[in-house]
Parts: C-alpha cells; sequence; structure tokens
C-alpha cells in the first residue's frame, strides 16, 4: 500500500471544533485562575487610582460579555461598569472626558480595528486601559497599558464559546478581586468548572433530541434578566450566526412591553430562569408568553420552577452571580446540534470571517 | 328616527388613533419648545452641580431613546451618558454610588413601577433626579427632584410614536443647553417639525405601496449606527408589537459580526443610512446583507447612497444629530401599513396595555 506524502488530512466534520471547544471550557477556566495574580493586581491599581467607572468596549460575544460585566462590577465592588460606545468616539469624534475611567477591552483576537482605536483614544485621554484577548502578542496588547490574558486558548470555530465563558469569569474574578474577594471568586469559578464538567454530557444529549421538534423554527425570543441579560444574549447570536434562527434576546421586562404582541404558536420563547431576585418578573413574562400560544424551552438554574414544554437546567454555583457561565451552555451545545439537523456546518457559517476587520 | 340616548361612539377604524398621533408628531415637537426655559434651566443645574454623568431609566421606546441619549450628550456638551441598568439596584441591591451622577428618568406615563424605584432609590442616594413625562402630575413627577414635560399631549395608541420624537427633541434640548446652544437647539428642533410636516404626506402613501411586497415578512434585521441605532431599536419595536414581525435592530458593525451568516432572501434588512461619519461602516454592512440575498429597505437622510429594492429618503435637518427625529417616521408609517394589510389592528396590539404595570 503506498501512501501519498503530500494527502492532506481529512477536515473534520462539521461541527467538530465547535464542539471540542464547548468540552474545552472548564479546562479553559482552569487556565485562566492560573493568571489570578494578574487580575488581582490591575483590580488593585485600578482601586488605588480611584477608577471605579468601568467602560468596555467590544462586539459580539465580547459585548455580551459585557453585559455580564455590569452586573460582575455593580454587585461585587459596587462600581459602576457600562459598555460604552465606541462609535462616539472613534467614528464620531466626540470629546468625551475618558480619563477618570478604568478601560477594559475586550477581544479574542485582539486586532478588532476600532476596540483599538478606542483604546487608542482612551489611554491619550488618561484613562487606565486594559486588554482582556486571547492573544498576548497581538495589537491590542501593545495598545493597552495592561494586558490581561484570557487563556481560552486558540478558538478554531467561528462561533466563540470559550472565549465568551473566560471572558465571563475574567470579569467575575477582576471585580472580585476589586471587592477584596480574590480567593473566593478563585475557588467558586473553580467549583463551577467542575459542576460545567459533570454537566456537560448530559447537555450534549439533552440538545440533540431537542433539535428534532426545533429544526424548522424560523424565529424566537430568548429572554433573562440581570446577570442573565448576557446569557440571552449570547444563546441570540449562536442560534443567529449557525443555525439561521432569527432569534431575539430581552429582557423580562421589555418582552411584555411591547414584543409579548408578536408572538404565536410558531414563535417559541427560550425562557433563563435563575433563582434569584428576577425570577418572579422572569415567571411572569413566561406566563405571558405561554397564554399567546408560545412554546417555552426553560433553561437556568431555576428551570424546574417555570412551567413549559422543555427544560434543560444547570445546578447552583457556590454564587448566584456566576450562574451565567453555566447557563450558557445549553445555547451552545442546542446552536451545535440545530445546525447539524439543518444541514448548516457551525464551524463555518457562511459569509463569516474569525476575525471581524469590520469597522 | 329614533336615536337610542345611550348609543356609544363607533370605535375608531384600525389604525386611526396610530396614524392620528404619527401625524400630530410636527405638532407635538412645537409644543414641546415652549417648555425650552425649563430644559435650560435644569441643564444649568446639573452643571452648576458638576453632575456630567447621566443614568438614563426607561423600558421599550423610552430606553429606545435613550440610546438615542447617549450621542445627544456625548456630542453637544461632551458628557457621558448610559442606559444604566434598573435591575442592578432595584432588583438586586446593588449599592452603586449614583451620588454624583443626573438620572433621567424616562416614562410616557410616568407610572412605571420599576423606573419609579428606581428614581426613589437614586434621589435619596444624592442623584440629581429628573422625570421627563407626559403626565406632570404622575408619580413619577411627584417621585423626581424636578419634572420636565415631555408636552406630547394624550398618546392613546398603544405603540408610542410622539411621545418618543418629543423624548428623542427632549434630550437633544437638554444636551444643548448643557452645551449653552439653548438657542440654537430650539431653531434646529423648530425647523426639523417643519421638515417632518412636509415629510409626512408622502411619506404615508410610500408606506402604503411598500407594505405590499412585504405583506409576509416573517423576520428583519434593521441596521443603523450612532445616533440612529435608536432608530433601528424603535423601527424594530414598532414592526415586532404591531405587525408581528421578528424584527432585530443591529448597528452596522454588530451585522457583520454574525448575524449577516442568518441572512437568506427571505430575510429583509431595513438599513438606516445618514449622511455622517458612520456612512462608510453602513454601506459596507448593506453590501454585505446583500450579497447574502436579502432585499434592501432604505431610509435616512443617505438612503439614495445605498443600493437596495426600496427607498425612503428623509430630508436632511439643521443639525445632523436631529435626523433620528426624521428617519423613524418610515418606520412608524410601515409598521401602520402593514399593519393593516396584515388585517391586524396596530391601535391595539394583542396582549398589550397602554402602561406596563410588570416589573
Amino acid at each position: 500500500v503506498t501512501v501519498a506524502a503530500d494527502a492532506s488530512p481529512e477536515p473534520p466534520p462539521p461541527g467538530a471544533q465547535l464542539l471540542a471547544e464547548i468540552r474545552e471550557q472548564p479546562a479553559a477556566l482552569r487556565r485562566l485562575l492560573e493568571h489570578a495574580d494578574g487580575y488581582a493586581a490591575v483590580a488593585s491599581a485600578a482601586a488605588a487610582r480611584g477608577r471605579t467607572l468601568v467602560r468596555m468596549v467590544g462586539h459580539g460575544s465580547s459585548d455580551n460579555a459585557a453585559s455580564y460585566g455590569v452586573y460582575a462590577f455593580g454587585l461585587l465592588p459596587g462600581w459602576t461598569a457600562m459598555r460604552d460606545s465606541i462609535s462616539l468616539s472613534v467614528y464620531y469624534g466626540a470629546e468625551v472626558d475618558l480619563g477618570g475611567s478604568i478601560v477594559l477591552a475586550l477581544s479574542q483576537s485582539g486586532e478588532t480595528p476600532d476596540v483599538l482605536q478606542y483604546v487608542e483614544r482612551a489611554r491619550a485621554g488618561g484613562a487606565f486601559t486594559v486588554g482582556l484577548t486571547n492573544e498576548p502578542e497581538s495589537s491590542l496588547a501593545a495598545a493597552a497599558e495592561v494586558t490581561l490574558p484570557l487563556a481560552a486558548g486558540p478558538e478554531l470555530a467561528v462561533a466563540a464559546t470559550k472565549t465568551y465563558t473566560n471572558q465571563l469569569a475574567a470579569l467575575a474574578l477582576l471585580a472580585g478581586c476589586a471587592a477584596g474577594r480574590c480567593d473566593e471568586l478563585v475557588a467558586a469559578v473553580r467549583r463551577t468548572a467542575d459542576l460545567l464538567e459533570e454537566l456537560l454530557p448530559d447537555l450534549e444529549a439533552q440538545a440533540s433530541e431537542l433539535a428534532v421538534p426545533l429544526a424548522f423554527v424560523g424565529r424566537m425570543f430568548v429572554i433573562g434578566r440581570g446577570p442573565e441579560f448576557a446569557t440571552a444574549r449570547e444563546i441570540s447570536l449562536k442560534l443567529l450566526e449557525t443555525c439561521r434562527v432569527a432569534a431575539e434576546p430581552l429582557t423580562a421586562t421589555d418582552l411584555v412591553h411591547g414584543p409579548v404582541a408578536a408572538i404565536d404558536a410558531f414563535f417559541p420563547v427560550w425562557t433563563i430562569a435563575s433563582a434569584d431576585e428576577s425570577l418572579p418578573a422572569v415567571r411572569e413574562a413566561a406566563r405571558r408568553a405561554r397564554d399567546a400560544g408560545a412554546v417555552l424551552i426553560v433553561s437556568g438554574t431555576a428551570a424546574e420552577e417555570v412551567p413549559g414544554e422543555y427544560h434543560l437546567p444547570v445546578p447552583q454555583p457556590p454564587l448566584p452571580l456566576l450562574t451565567p457561565l453555566l447557563s450558557v451552555a445549553p445555547g451552545q451545545l442546542l446552536a451545535w446540534s440545530l445546525a447539524q439537523a439543518r444541514g448548516l456546518d457551525p464551524d463555518r457559517p457562511s459569509g463569516l470571517s474569525k476575525i471581524t476587520l469590520a469597522r
């Protein structure tokens, strides 16, 4: 038997990269924790300089993670954190004083052009600029005053998964250190990584089953509130980019402020229910959606407490603030299985590339 | 002929209230300008107290208007304005220092429960609280330190139109006064009201024609950037709540960061193109959507500069920042005409009431 010396390896089957990276998330979280000292040092420096206004910038999944950062900084050190407008400064040249702030620039590749421009501008204006990236040799690392590694490792699938969960953990860690609770957060993230590892195999099987009844879904609302609004945004984005579902994230309150009028039996509603202060509002929004005829998919730590057709519960982590590290997994896995049920390759969605250079 | 003494008046035909309120917008804007002195006084008080961090809170259309406020305050006085999280303080009890801020609470009715709770909390914490409402006798007016009238007049249709445009104008006026440009803004809004009045009759006819090819649309992206992202959000909400279209607002950049992969020939993209610094990014996003097979509806001041199937241009107002007062009108009118084409009553969408008391 002769084997051609230049035979290319078989390309991986559709979805193999995405699934491998979903499965790798517990290990990626543990890698991040090896850098906890760096996170503690940045939190101390920010506190020492009195930089308690946090401006987060990023696109796509990174911007979704920033939605979580609002709660991490608000609930742990009590700092005001905002998803800042990139275009206001970079395109429109607004002369906003960024000097008293800490800027957290979120970019997997560290090469997103307008994030870089924002950081350069903010740094020149006196902001304390911090790059959070998977690539310590990137342009972002060069542009920011300090770089914190995301340590998710190379991400090959176009749809981000392990980078997103590591961004959540990075923001929780930084916020926890700013609140003087570094060790507690490290332990809690480590325990959450263990819970995720135990959870994933069962979820894979459940998501594959759920892909069958949802095979022809064209549109969906994904509702969550508080820290879980980030999860609603991220699950929607995964379903949009890998499965072509017009999935729209809404807070529970925003749903009943208007969009509930669009619901019918062909408009399922994914509800992320957490066992926290938002549960009554989320339960009420789910009831309204069901009354309007929607099929309900319920995930989260309080999934069993909300009536619905399909349930994808996740366990309770040591800190309620860390539930989004677990509750995104059902959405990631449904995106993976639903894409395959539809004959789409979730590793390479049409029209996308891994690093978006568009401005 | 005997007429029963208790005969109720005929209910207005479906859409009559919404159309009347869309048409009333120029008059509503002029009513707002009668209160310019009050806006100037609040802007002076905020500046005198050094309150240059603006926290805006509201739901639905009010929150969409807040997206515009980010640009109005950023571009005119150079203040940082943010859509603050209501749930962070009100549900989760985060102890964020709101004391150094000015709070702008946006509520048509002045009765939105969690907006009221946020204002009470912020005022107790030392924030300068300002209520912007149509109802000067509302609970919000009682809870806030100062109330500024929106002066849109009674709004009967469930879907907000004239309240939204008056909220935009109110935020522009307050920001302009904060920049020492009160008179200029008053004149510019007045001129914009005139332009809107000239524009509406033609747009009504165009929207009615456009409802025919779009009659069966199930999903849509609406893209805009900078100040026009608020318009993208508001047009999406109108289409969702009155026409049951799964319309999702995206910035031009966010579209190419993932959701573009969902586009096909049955997924039209509404593009709001303004003759400003964002035009190259918007044009590029529109091109990518078209390459993916999307039908393009293009509105805005630069509509004619972006290739597409349908064009709904609006004129250029005296200040580029005021284009959203005009560019929302094509979306309002399409929602009105498309609802009728679908046999829906846009005045009374199913499952909604005018004042949302949900939390």
